[in-house]
């Protein structure tokens, strides 16, 4: 056993006071006494009540300090505006665990927000710990509790959850108690005013290290997890990476088009939207990512009633010869494979099935079979080494013998190892059928997309877990090591912060490049044409012309760019445009422009890499398409950084951009590792929290070398 | 009312015979009696039966022949060896329609495969119309009668359904009589040996005009349709673009992956599979495809109960802000928009809701809303004009009213005549509201996501019928007009079909294009470097030397295209290199080798364009990003052919190529209407049925104008 966590006396007290218990049985403060008694809590409940003599047979307390000890937690259930009075009696009374069920903090506004923040002032300097405010409570079935003022869970299992909102879990709760599918925790934030996800999962994972030896016959702990915002983003990375590794995790987080509308402030930052980020990081880290809340539902069950298959390929046995077409098609749409039977099971198949049936998998057991039949092909196709997992469809005919059918699946599913699951489609006549397997842990889904769907997401988990184990440990959150050319560069973001500028401009953002020892064209801020002709004696033709301005993001959509300048004439009529355009513009606009020239570098294959700061997660590198393609091709990839070469590679090698850097069809490779170079540079940027993004679009990718052309620096705000 | 139509008397029987009646209460040829019988059927049944005195009380007659009458429907349920000599007596006494239950033919293999077919010839020698073999019959509501084997449909409504599996038609029924949802009609079509959907929908439009005034409160009959193939591709889109002007059809086909693992003949064959081809034609005629089984019980739910909103704008209401966030992303994710309620609507809405709740759109109306605050909300936002449709969601919180509340709500639908939709999230508590809300006809999904998306797809087609409205008249199946050049290009496609060719070599495709009158750079086979020379002297430098074979269609992987020769040198050792290479693929290839020049034409943006023949729809015309971005950018859009110049650039438009074409960031737009122009060209090229498909990659489109650089044809298979 390890040592307590500083949470335990929260989520497994001896004893629990209830202040703002009430004898109105419609009130919450009823219901939470009632909650608590009824679950079957063996510690002391304490009412706290001025008015009340006693309520639901417990002796009533007239205020906190009168009580005859001192509770390991407190739950309040008054009015926002007296809490912090209490939370004041409650310290002085020693009690360091609180959760706060009423409403009216942060969520109603102004005033709610000054109200919560006088408790978070208070609870950080008397050290107590707060669930809620605004929450609907707690439930854990092994220290039994139910300290909500919901439902509560009815069934015991070893799923745990964490909800911030308190009806997503009035909804699981009556779901679970019509399924049956158990849990063993579940806790839901609210407000999050002082504990958050990440305190709950590192609780979790200190009192019950997650897939340990004593969690149930799936060997894990799941946890599903529905959040609208997450409060520390590495914290929690940290910890789902460990947890994963031997249990599932999914999660729901709502809002994607929130961010969507978030104004963009440059191309980058539309290329990677925040949700996009989160999805990208829950992948890194093995978390399942839910689309709705039918998802949510379905994976409990999955989670909940199977383990994982140890392979992707699954076998299909049906009744019906549509849906089992049907459940093909969604096999190899979620990343699993039609197991391929082998001769000797085909044999004995054979045997037990009439000549009609179909014995290539999908397996059709045709529309007579009764539950006799259904056993003999389920048994059968246990046996197949090649079989990971097994699903079964069934569509009420006349002669299906539902019932005995989903008895037959109970049983057999005991007898063999493997993960099991179903689909009766239907209504009325298959609900008891649907009971039997819920009862006998079987999950049973109305639609075989849904099963399907579901034991995808269980494998892409399974695999990500297996790949992990032979993988080098990641760091998510360590920074490369110090650039000694540092200086310089902070000196540069510096100047331009002071300045109150929120980008760099070309020279500065060059000079960057330079620093990192990037491979970069020749390149000189020219005030005549006199001295763009000398440039170009010096470094030769082509050249090419630009306007510089900080501000100045995109050069090309004012038509500030002219490329490929070979003769003298060119170039001089390209430096008159120029300058006539940048006096125009300079009128316009309030900053100075310059003009600049650049060694022409070979043709080759422009790709878009960056690193960006996130506010949840900490930073991104971004790799994709570049040039003109970039938003064209949709191609960007992101990753959370840093990242090592040979990881930037396998990102690389997920773009559309790669595969042409691969040398496609069969053409010679790309400076792909001169490519990867730069990107482990640009990295070491990070460092700088005065840069909020760094882009160079493109770098230009021939056979031999990666030349970096056109930077763009965001500047971190100020405030910050 | 319209003239009788040839299949009435199969759906609408005055008298049915069963051949095959048994007294065995579990045997298909009881059932079939038992619920004819018990479903109301009005007119007389004759159970024909040699070995029964009586089935179900009714006198069994030993044989056909024997009947006292001619009945109008015969309904087969013997084995399927007997089933031919029965047919001879069946149509000996006169009826000439007919149901086959029983199995046995093209579903077991070639022995099923030679009786099916001795049916068909039989069949359509007599004039019989034969629904199935293999099939579970047919239920219809109107002139009741349930001539199926299945349970049948419980509850009368508006929804037609045609379904191929008989399997998932007892999934069905199952599921209507458990939430109350009604057919009018629900056909089975089995093998389709004889009858095949576009009967059954010939007939439906012929009998009741769908969308006719007596159709029932929503104006409408939906039509669904499981189908596992179409069998006849151009009927069924004409028809289906009848029905969808007034009631909406939707549809679920399984077989994607099978189609993607079809053999590619060619690069475009890739592009498109067939299944692409399905989607897209439905698209075109206002089909809404389902993407799983889910969708369909959506669909028949809502379609059944509620009308289409007439705008995309929906207000949500909810007891709980989490669910209410998610559904936010989901409408936006589906096509839909949240309505602005403005301040009228909400000032109203203050009235009646307390501080905290949320007014603006999606409503709050907080967890412990009873059933009168939902009420007032929801009576006040229907009167909102800028709401088009409203979704109430419901979490079973401690206070929750969930019966009274599903009451109120079905009070109010009668009320108002916009649609609403529910979601009660949950499990054993919700059930009880779910129940109300079935029997008011109030459709109700237990995941909000589920319910947003199925009234995305309502509205999807609600617009698509409305921009009908207002646009031309499409023809679907009508081929451009004949182009009089046309006898030179059959010559060509002749002699290479007579060679048992299957490509075109590009001599022949460039004269094939030069018919066309598309503008192709200067193009000759030249035997010798001199020729060349002289060639490149007269058209001018750059050119392009290429190999050019017959079958050989990727011209570039062989390294067979030297492009941007420009002196007199790299002219030679181009020449040279492409003549070393002929020699060596002529010795391994049992085909001749030419090498061709070219002028090379001026850079621009490379565009795929293409015809192809599809089995099922006559043929498609494929847009795309060209060159080596082809496959990079995974672009390609198609359409059903043939398509004229305006319906193209809409198509265009949808392409990323078409956004770059038409003037990226400002820049000044491409020779779009020259490449349309060649694309409608291309169609004319339909007329030839030797041509399986002609792809041209790239055009290669200009500011000015659109080259056609390199066009490649595939021919069909001689045998068909």
């Amino acid at each position: 056993m390890p040592a307590a966590h500083h949470l335990r006396p929260l989520f497994q007290p001896l004893s629990v006071a209830v202040v703002g218990a009430s004898r109105e049985e419609k009130k919450l403060g009823h219901i939470i006494v009632r909650n608590i008694i009824e679950s079957g809590f063996e510690g002391k409940v304490f009412p706290v009540n001025p008015k009340a003599e006693a309520v639901r047979g417990l002796s009533c307390y007239p205020e906190y300090s009168a009580l005859p000890e001192t509770p390991d937690l407190a739950i309040i259930a008054i009015p926002a505006a007296f809490i912090l009075k209490t939370l004041e009696q409650i310290s002085k009374k020693g009690t360091k665990h609180v959760v706060i069920l009423s409403a009216g903090f942060k969520e109603i506004g102004d005033e709610g927000i000054k109200l919560e923040a006088e408790i978070v002032e208070y609870a950080s300097k008397k050290g107590m710990y707060i669930l809620g405010p605004n929450c609907l409570g707690f439930v854990t079935a092994r220290h039994p509790i139910n300290a909500t003022f919901g439902q509560g869970i009815e069934n015991t299992g070893n799923l745990r959850f964490i909800s911030q909102s308190g009806a997503i879990a009035t909804s699981i709760f009556d779901w679970s108690a019509f399924t049956g599918v158990g849990f063993s925790d579940f806790v839901t934030l609210g407000n999050k005013a002082v504990l958050a996800e990440h305190d709950i999962l590192e609780y979790w994972l200190h009192e019950t290290p997650l897939g340990s030896s004593d969690a149930e016959l799936q060997g894990y702990h799941p946890v599903g997890l529905y959040l609208e915002s997450i409060t520390d983003g590495k914290k929690f990375l940290e910890l789902a990476q460990k947890i994963t590794k031997n249990s599932p995790m999914f999660m729901i987080k709502p809002g994607k088009s929130d961010a969507a509308k978030k104004a963009m402030q440059s191309h980058t930052g539309s290329l990677a939207g925040d949700d996009v980020v989160l999805s990208q990081a829950l992948d890194e880290v093995g978390v399942i990512r839910c689309e709705g809340l039918e998802d949510v539902f379905d994976l409990s069950r999955l989670f909940a009633w199977t383990k994982a298959p140890t392979g992707p390929r699954i076998a299909v046995i049906s009744n019906a010869g549509g849906p089992a077409v049907m459940s093909s098609d969604i096999i190899a749409a979620e990343g699993l494979e039609l197991a391929e039977i082998d001769a000797a099971t085909h044999r004995k198949l054979e045997k037990h099935l009439p000549r009609a049936a179909s014995l290539v998998n999908p397996i059709d057991v045709l529309g007579d079979a009764l539950a006799d039949r259904y056993e003999q092909a389920i048994d059968t196709i246990f046996d197949e080494a090649s079989v990971d997992a097994v699903l079964v469809l069934l569509t009420p005919q006349v002669m299906t013998q539902i019932e005995e059918t989903a008895s037959v699946i109970a049983r057999l599913a005991k007898k063999h190892p493997k993960p099991i699951i179903c689909s009766f489609m239907g209504g009325s006549q298959i609900l008891k059928g649907e009971e039997i397997l819920n009862a006998a842990h079987i999950p049973s889904f109305r639609f075989p997309e849904r099963a399907i769907r579901a034991l995808g997401k269980m494998w892409w988990w399974q695999n990500w877990r297996t790949e992990q184990e032979f993988a080098p440990a990641k760091k998510i959150t360590s920074a490369p090591t110090k650039n000694l050319t540092t200086n310089h560069i902070s000196k540069i973001l510096k100047t331009a912060q002071k300045q109150k500028r929120t980008t760099l401009d070309n020279f500065e953002t060059n000079t960057i490049l330079d620093i990192l020892g990037l491979n970069t064209p020749h390149t000189a801020v020219v005030k005549s044409f006199e001295e763009a002709e000398l440039f170009t004696k010096n470094v030769g033709a082509p050249v090419v012309l630009k306007l510089s301005a900080p501000g100045l993001l995109h050069k090309a959509d004012v038509g500030g760019v002219i490329a490929g300048i070979r003769t003298r004439d060119e170039l001089k009529k390209a430096f008159s445009r120029l300058e006539t355009a940048s006096k125009k513009l300079s009128k316009k606009q309030d900053f100075s422009i310059q003009i600049q020239i650049q060694q022409q570098v070979e043709s080759g294959i422009e790709v878009l890499v960056g690193i960006k700061r996130d506010p949840t997660f900490g930073s991104i590198v971004l790799i994709g398409a570049g040039g003109s393609l970039a938003e064209m091709v949709g191609d960007t990839q992101i990753t959370l950084a840093p990242k090592n070469s040979s990881e930037l590679k396998r990102l690389l090698g997920s773009t559309k951009i790669g595969t042409l850097l691969s040398g496609y069809r069969g053409s010679k490779a790309y400076a792909i590792d001169q490519l990867l170079e730069v990107i482990v540079q640009l990295q070491s940027l990070l460092h700088h929290d005065q840069l909020s993004e760094f882009e160079i679009n493109p770098v230009i990718v021939t056979k031999d070398t990666a030349w970096v052309v056109d930077g763009k620096a965001v500047l971190s705000s100020t405030d910050s």
